[in-house]
């Protein structure tokens, strides 16, 4: 297998924002393209993670539509959809082309615009990621599996309404300090308790924002790195991971544990031969303030059902020992679905570069890791990283 | 790059189908599986190419879906679209997880179910995969393209009315045979010229179907072939390219010649180390009469505006020296979108075993190909293979 590497990233702001999906998705491209200081290498292959395009905004096509705004046609073009993983899984098809010897340059872009259609139908294109028969039918949201979810955790290890409003305001603290993001505003666990019930025990704070924005990854071949005299600040891709579980929470082993998370950074961790402890710093997907404890647990960072006294212990903070979305993650980042995924890879490059905003630097991490969640709960992908 | 080879390939029929679109993919997926002899080998990727099942069927997370369908959770599952070529860039996407060594077994999956939604509704989808900004706006469709191309190429190159439905008269010769294509009646030149005109000087028999139907292959690596002695059956991949050109035809450097197919043509015929001429028999993307002589161009099996003289010579036919798509091709095995990439590499296969419908069988084939048109001729795949 040939080794893969990133050399450069890009992201806009998330948000709601006024640019169209093709604006964001250049904006954050072009970025990436200046970053990695290879404009003049013509580009393989474009991976494009985009959920919902045709639904969203009214644009079908957009491995193509793309290729062509960005001026990198004759290049190979792609758009791969998992869902919220979709970006994920877009780097994961360029992984592979580079991998495979297929090509030395690949250009990864993932990218939503939710907010041009209203919140109702944003719920109804959102829900397709639900099985029809088993949830969706019987009046099931994400956010209401979360709170079943939510619930299932707190009877069995002892969870609070507390403990778990910690996450939150961990998000929004980061936030705060994160130029990028969606949500600026540090809040405190009065402001996540006292906030209006989404799904009970969830309050509107336990929930993710849809966003717009985009992010985008130059990835690379050795024989690119070395050409250019890029080994000071390339990003090694140490081990990849992706699993599915079943479509329905019902139809799983385990409400408090997604399996789909579990094979994936089984996985990912083979490939990269390292274990969770040598993970210094990591974005995981956390839609809902529950998951960031499940995906800690999955991930195998601490014990089943401990996760919330890493973070009470201050263990998941900037300055801890297992820093977790410094970035924010997806609560204050936002969450424009198909960016995510490349939004996470490219806040672990800069903090393995040493180049996260300021007051979000982790202390020299060895290696970072990436989980992102595809449908609820059924099409995780994981991917590890380290410096040269 | 590790070996590449299709040990099982299924496909249900082509046409307008009761059956949904997890029944087709789940009957093509199932029959892939029984032929390749695999059943007990977990897979460990599923591939699925399907153009737009959340707007003609209203499904989407189609990756995990169908993995759920299958019964092959935790398989990592993702979704190519790239159009009509979505089949064949599902396909490539496999290829990159075996060529890489990710993976040893990865299950491909092409549907599509056109038929739930109305004439109008199709229409306006697949009016997505053009321009919107130079094509669509102005009335633009897809056949009114191809009537100016076809224009441009009689001008140029002499082609008369007449000639051009020598095309779709092979094609429904040959899908007469195909027991699962979607048309299997012989028509004749009069049968062309005198049906409705679609986009002058197109007629209604010039235009491929809109169909239902699945294809599925699986892709195995060399270690697999080997546990399991299936070396008599396997079919390698030689070589695989990918290419786009602009969006809107008329931005691109010519009507009568599409630069995405000379691209992925280059690029396949690269890694295969083969010439056109090695290429024994194949499947080219005829969505309208005249692509099957640009195709032909493009490929580089002739020379540029001779390939009607190759089908007036019979060199295309099944007995000729140069066999273009005995199956019937899109004209008359029919146009599933996302399946077509997928039944065309189907289809070469059976020709490559011997095992082609009676009275389609090409004579001892060395090489196949494929060559997938996505978008109105900006997104390509071709592919090569071969007997080991």
């Amino acid at each position: 297998m040939d080794p893969v590497n990133i050399i450069g990233v890009g992201m806009t702001k998330f948000g709601v924002l006024d640019d169209s999906i093709l604006d964001l998705a250049q904006q954050a491209a072009f970025q990436a393209i200046d970053d990695s200081s290879t404009t003049e290498v013509p580009f393989e292959y474009l991976a494009v993670g985009v959920q919902n395009p045709d639904e969203f905004v009214g644009r079908g096509h957009f491995s193509t539509l793309l290729a062509d705004t960005l001026g990198i046609v004759p290049a190979g073009a792609i758009r791969v959809e998992t869902g919220p993983s979709s970006g994920s899984s877009a780097f994961e098809s360029a992984f592979a082309l580079i991998a495979s010897g297929m090509a030395d340059l690949v250009l990864v872009v993932g990218v939503e615009k939710m907010s041009e259609v209203d919140r109702g139908v944003a719920s109804k294109i959102l829900a397709k990621m639900m099985s029809y028969e088993n949830e969706t039918r019987y009046g099931a949201t994400p956010a209401a599996l979360a709170a079943m979810i939510t619930r299932r955790y707190m009877h069995d290890y002892g969870l609070t309404r507390n403990e778990l409003s910690l996450l939150p305001v961990k998000a929004h603290r980061n936030g705060a300090k994160n130029p990028l993001a969606h949500f600026r505003k540090e809040i405190t666990v009065e402001t996540v308790n006292n906030s209006r019930i989404v799904a009970d025990p969830l309050t509107l704070f336990d929930c993710c924002p849809t966003s717009d924005g985009a992010a985008s990854i130059v990835v690379a071949s050795d024989r690119i790195v070395k050409k250019y005299g890029l080994l000071d600040r390339t990003i090694r891709v140490a081990g990849i991971g992706h699993g599915t579980d079943y479509l329905a929470v019902q139809h799983r082993l385990a409400l408090t544990s997604m399996n789909a998370t579990v094979t994936a950074a089984q996985r990912a961790f083979k490939m990269a031969d390292v274990q969770p402890r040598d993970v210094g710093v990591c974005e995981l997907h956390d839609a809902f303030s529950i998951l960031e404890l499940i995906d800690m647990e999955d991930v195998g960072l601490v014990e089943r059902g401990t996760a919330i006294d890493a973070v009470k212990a201050g263990n998941t903070e900037v300055s801890g020992d297992m820093p977790v979305n410094p970035s924010g993650g997806l609560k204050a980042r936002g969450h424009p679905t198909g960016a995510t995924g490349v939004a996470q890879i490219r806040d672990i490059v800069l903090q393995l570069r040493g180049e996260a905003p300021k007051g979000l630097q982790v202390d020299n991490p060895r290696y970072g890791l990436t989980q992102n969640i595809g449908g609820f709960g059924n099409n995780m992908v994981v991917a590890i990283f380290s410096s040269l």
